[in-house]
């Protein structure tokens, strides 16, 4: 079936949640937001691009720092509002400059921080 | 520093996206939403436990299925507005039966079904 980024399900501010994922490791980097367009521009360009809520505006994950994402796969779930984008990252994903945006873990009810920032010489 | 639930951020509708892992494997399960509620449930209990929203109700995982995450952990992003679950998935997490619900690909313009379900016999 070819596919259309009008089918899938978008929320109230046609948005849609989407889960980016290191092919190989496995590591779950990020979760941003696209909407229709930012769907098309990533399968076009294969750039993952998300739609920044903040500035309102396209996001082409590194175009500024370089830390590009480069589509692999991108994935829809049953419900079509999620998607998974198999990625190969270059250096952090996090603008914290860690690998992983999921850098925080609850053990024992405290907060444990269990990636520290990528050091860049 | 303790965890409380309540220092998360929630949407409009007070719930928070939760994505979930196989630890070990890496295998992206779902994605599914929380409030509070189900975050300190999910903690309390070691049984991951979402809202549902068309339910409108917790939704112990695996409850009516026996398909139950176990959790393994659960992390926090740097913008504490998205969690993931490193969980111990018993059986398929998808309704339909699948190992996952990212069953479908994006491969030259069309949809590539890329996961059977699971057959239990």
């Amino acid at each position: 079936m070819s596919f259309d980024p009008a089918t899938l399900v978008y929320d109230a501010n046609g948005l849609i949640p989407c889960i980016a994922q290191q092919e190989g490791t496995g590591e779950v980097l990020m979760m941003a937001w696209m909407n229709a367009d930012a769907v098309a521009r990533t399968l076009a360009t294969g750039r993952v691009t998300y739609w920044s809520r903040s500035r309102q505006s396209f996001w082409v994950k590194g175009e500024s720092s370089g830390h590009v994402q480069k589509l692999v796969e991108l994935r829809v779930d049953c419900d079509r509002d999620c998607l998974l984008a198999v990625v190969d990252q270059t250096g952090p994903a996090c603008h914290t400059n860690r690998r992983s945006c999921f850098y925080t873990a609850l053990r024992g009810g405290e907060e444990v921080e269990i990636m520290t920032p990528v050091s860049e010489g």
